[in-house]
């Protein structure tokens, strides 16, 4: 018979997701425990994209100075979208009025964990998931195993997969894990990180016959960049020299700053939603019930939008005992979802090169980049995407 | 030897292209023979499509009188975007203060071949173009014959292709008549004409889960619909009842005024550019250049823009011996015809169901429409280019 404990919400996944419901449960009142089988360490030093929404850094000001987005992260107020040889900046402030702010997840991650051991938070790191039962009663389980292997349970009266796109609560919800809708791509990021000045002060999204490119940057002395690849290729197949002429040849008109490359990886990416994203008392957020590709920046911010729909409606039911928003909750998530998910996509299709792509593909895919960055409503179609459509 | 005659512009084709080119040029003193392989009647019964951009009618002003576009035509300020079984309005009154005339092609014609004759245009009725010679020379040369296969010559300054997506003129221009860029779709439309009162006072563009439909009108007594059908569809194979029982599966919280169906008709279509628009003494307009699906109406719209751009060079060449803007024309004209190959194929890509959409592809495409309709800049980004981007 396994060691029970019991906790009102029992959240899988100390990423972004989990750890911001951890805190605004916290504030109403509702007690959690958070686990993850990565170490502290795994989770506070894995290199994820960048781009917060500027609605995610207003949701991220609730844990006061313990978010350093606005100090340490930079506003960008526009990116420059790069096809043909030419740049054309996308002027989010002239469009929309908002921006959006490049932070590192890693290191919004590191300002989630203090905030929450701070405020005496219970997580654990190095304890996985096993299984989740119990998701049609009023009392789920989560099985756990400790780094040593050790089995026990957290019986509580709601369950959250925040898990990522492995996720171990998914199947509780929806069946099999592999259910969902789903949509691959015939190509990769190719991405670095380097020892070098910016090249741009803004992000270049740039399409170019040779494929796409994403100009980034981390600091005033490393940069991040990437470009489109094939999903098999060996990321240590290829010299710096060769890395450097991939990029400089799919950004023509700019000429980066070249430095020590230090990290190399090929993000394979693929669009997908669970099919189910609640049941009874357990419900899926951010990887765990979606993932996008991250051409439109995304990812976290999809995520911390569900968590704020999940946080209202596990108030009203541990609160008020009132289940409507919980049953609703997969169908206004999946307003927002499919429209992020479109977004992506779009971004995808419109800024790469599929490798079937025609030569009348091409030219259309030129006259859609003319027809947005041509147009004022395009333009602002395009940014009020990127900073974020309204929280609920 | 066979008969030459002179003029300084030959037209090859009696359609919107070639006759309000014809117009344009004798408003600058220039004369021209329009020579058509049809006779007067065929163009004028011939059904096409209806839609006249802002800037077409007021291009089509200049003809006086003779135009109907603003009597006859009926000015529309929107259109509705349906799915998910609601309809959702495109203001474009509101978006971009401008609007569209439903107005058949085949009724331009009739007003443009009026003010034609009417100004003693020399138009050629039922005289086919058997090829075209001496482009690269001063005075290139249209082989003709007539009803009777009598073969002669017209020797001009200039020759014009406007001789639709078959065009004798586009060998001359190009090469290989077949020579361009083009992408074939996997669905048509099924398009019928019934006597029934009008089942909405604008155009519906319905996308279902059973396909695309378009509610179009054309008179108080008189209606043109379509719908998404397979490309091999027999016409003939279907009852009235079975059309309307399609027709109304695919618009659904919609019902149809069903009547008399008296005409039936299967529009395959593509996606197609010519690869070179001109070449020394000769160039193409109008579906000799470019064909659309017309999803987004613009095939009409798109050969007056062309034939702005050319009537401006020609007067340039044939009035002030300036060559530039005729060697520039290829160049200029493409702009706008990629912009409206992408919002032609926007369109169609975002209302049609493809047979081999997956789950995930019509989640996004709900995605999609759901973004653009309760995003104003979206229902201005459509708007604008549904109108018309400005004429040159």
């Amino acid at each position: 018979m396994p060691l029970t404990e019991t906790t009102r919400v029992a959240i899988v996944g100390a990423g972004p997701a989990g750890l911001l419901l951890s805190h605004l449960l916290a504030e109403a009142g509702i007690a959690s425990i958070v686990i993850d089988q990565r170490t502290r360490e795994e989770i506070e030093t894995t290199i994820r994209a960048g781009i917060l929404e500027q609605g995610t850094v207003e949701v991220l000001d609730a844990l006061g100075d313990f978010s350093r987005a606005r100090t340490v992260g930079h506003r960008h107020d526009g990116i420059e979208l790069r096809f043909g040889g030419e740049g054309h900046r996308i002027d989010f402030a002239a469009s929309v009025g908002r921006g959006v702010w490049l932070y590192p997840q890693h290191e919004a991650l590191k300002d989630l964990i203090a905030a929450r051991l701070d405020a005496g938070q219970d997580i654990r790191f190095g304890v996985s998931a096993q299984r989740v039962e119990g998701v049609d009663t009023e009392r789920p389980t989560v099985v756990i195993a400790d780094a040593e292997g050790t089995v026990s349970e957290i019986r509580a009266e709601f369950v959250v997969g925040a898990d990522g796109s492995r996720s171990v609560v998914r199947p509780a919800v929806g069946g099999s894990s592999s259910e969902g809708y789903f949509r691959e791509y015939p190509f990769a990021w190719f991405g670095i990180l380097c020892e070098a000045p910016p090249s741009s002060d803004e992000l270049i999204y740039s399409n170019s016959p040779d494929g796409f490119a994403l100009i980034s940057q981390r600091s005033a002395t490393v940069q991040r960049m990437y470009f489109q690849c094939d999903p098999d290729a060996d990321p240590d197949a290829w010299s710096e020299a060769e890395l450097w002429d991939a990029l400089q040849l799919r950004v023509p008109g700019t000429t980066l700053n070249e430095g020590p490359i230090f990290q190399r990886d090929v993000l394979r990416f693929r669009s997908f939603v669970a099919r189910e994203l609640q049941r009874g008392r357990a419900a899926l957020v951010g990887d765990a019930a979606h993932t996008v590709p991250p051409t439109g920046a995304k990812g976290m911010n999809l995520a911390v939008a569900d968590v704020i729909l999940l946080d209202r409606a596990l108030r009203a039911l541990l609160l008020e005992n009132d289940e409507r928003l919980v049953e609703t909750y997969a169908e206004t998530a999946s307003q927002r979802i499919w429209k992020a998910q479109h977004f992506s996509w779009w971004m995808t299709s419109m800024l790469h090169v599929a490798p079937d792509a025609s030569e009348f593909d091409r030219k259309r895919q030129v006259g859609e980049l003319t027809s947005v960055v041509e147009s004022e409503a395009g333009r602002a179609y395009l940014a009020e995407a990127y900073t974020g459509w309204p929280l609920a």
